[in-house]
């Protein structure tokens, strides 16, 4: 039992995360009242039917009304449109977060818009499936899965500490970080996997219509990893690369400087280079292992 | 109930693909005796202890003899020397296979090597995990995944069939392909996929020290199915990209130019490029997704 809980949260968009936030507050009672918001009517009228809040509106401030946790789930590129439109609606004390993958961007958009008055938070769920709106969203979501918070500097402790249970009691771990760090190991471990499997699903796509039928019939061998990651929402990826660039830039640069490397190994037949590389990799996916053991552990909150 | 049953099958090589021949074999009694050979005396006790087969030597000749299939289950790379040490012991009409994933070197290798008394059916079971060695190996392993012969001209059509109708009873679906067009095929589902996999997991490795703690940690965001395709045998891939230099260095080369192109339309901030390369992706995962429904209906062996 967490014993944490808001009179009132407002979900400003009820796609995968959104919607997977609001079959969870329900569960745990984490909120006397959840109000939605989205742009669309129909992923509105989607949400209504799927029942996942108690009020439901277009109109962003009209949500955010009376609300003492916002949380904001729209691709980043649209936080600060948002933050402009609830900025003046927003309750006295309110925590206002969001769940991008960009925080540093997140924070330049949202942060001159938002009233000096709320407790504005950044925050990152690291949660997510290839499929989006508001019929992908389930409750297990963020069970036993990291959630970051990025405080900027002078933040409230209370809020903050609020805000991390909040998290704790949807299941997740949770940690605080800088945000350009954040920025940096998130273009490492998810947004250039993703980029490269985007790429990679582009090859074979412009490979010729015969060979085509065949990579689909024979994916099953390595490439089937990658359909999955490319297939994540475009909207949200599009949105990443370019709130994320300069880090995205970096980690993109320094692995198309490996795999130049790797490239002549293959083309100088240096065997022994191709082992070693073949060999060592095999130890992070040992360390990776591990980590995954602990994840049954029980969670002991931030650090 | 296959009909199909060899007096003697000999395996040369008992890892992964060698050792899960030998359940499968045992299981749909598929053979009267079974005669394993690896280089390896530890391997070998381990086989024998596991009781993967009926007879066991370090001598590849020697478990050859009599044997109306011998099916080799090495690094490609060790595929002449195996052929060269068998050819003089090998029985009038036996069959000769391999599962090795670079035809065009495989046989280059080996057809010189063998007697003209014997069939040789280049083959290769699209069918692998992460692990390797004799303890790995599992029966199913072959189950509705693809097998593909990629006989040269002037093939046995009887011995044909009768290999063709061996990987079906072990659960396969056949097909048979020109050596050269496989080896493209390969390159571009299987082979550039791990590598691009090994090569992502060697940039993780080369960031600072701190920055690699915290990959671990966040790992489960895409980073995680990297790590699992890199920790496969690396003595087979670094033969794989040895032996399916040319095929891999072209895919390996359209790869690295649609990556470049991706990188400038991030550094462009080329929203509208983005968005389009994000969304069309999608199309290949649902093509993947219907042939994986297809794989639940019941094979009908080869085309």
């Amino acid at each position: 039992m967490s014993g944490i809980k808001f009179n009132r949260i407002a979900l400003i968009g009820i796609g995968l995360i959104g919607s997977s936030l609001a079959r969870i507050i329900r569960e745990k009672d984490l909120a006397g009242h959840i109000s939605i918001a989205t742009r669309s009517k129909k992923t509105l009228y989607k949400a209504r039917e799927l029942v996942l809040g108690d009020s439901y509106t277009i109109d962003s401030a009209e949500a955010v009304k009376d609300a003492d946790l916002v949380i904001i789930s729209v691709p980043v590129g649209a936080s600060g449109i948002v933050a402009r439109n609830i900025a003046n609606s927003l309750k006295f004390g309110a925590i206002v977060t969001d769940v991008g993958s960009a925080k540093a961007s997140v924070i330049s958009q949202m942060q001159p818009e938002l009233p000096d008055h709320v407790h504005f938070i950044p925050g990152h769920p690291i949660a997510g499936t290839e499929f989006s709106g508001p019929c992908a969203g389930f409750a297990e979501l963020f069970s036993n899965r990291w959630c970051i918070l990025t405080p900027i500097p002078g933040t409230n402790e209370e809020a903050l500490e609020k805000l991390n249970a909040f998290w704790v009691a949807c299941g997740s771990k949770t940690d605080w970080m800088d945000p350009v760090h954040h920025d940096l190991i998130l273009a490492m471990v998810s947004h250039l996997p993703h980029i490269i499997a985007y790429s990679i699903i582009g090859t074979a796509n412009n490979l010729e219509k015969a060979i085509h039928a065949e990579v689909i019939a024979y994916s099953a061998s390595g490439f089937r990893d990658f359909t999955r990651l490319s297939s994540s929402d475009p909207a949200m990826w599009r949105d990443i690369c370019l709130h994320n660039r300069d880090a995205i830039l970096e980690v993109l640069g320094r692995f198309s400087e490996d795999l130049a490397l790797l490239q002549r190994a293959i083309r100088c037949e240096d065997s022994d280079a191709l082992f070693e590389l073949f060999t060592y990799t095999r130890a992070i996916r040992q360390d990776v292992i591990e980590e995954e053991k602990k994840k049954n552990r029980p969670s002991c909150g931030n650090k």
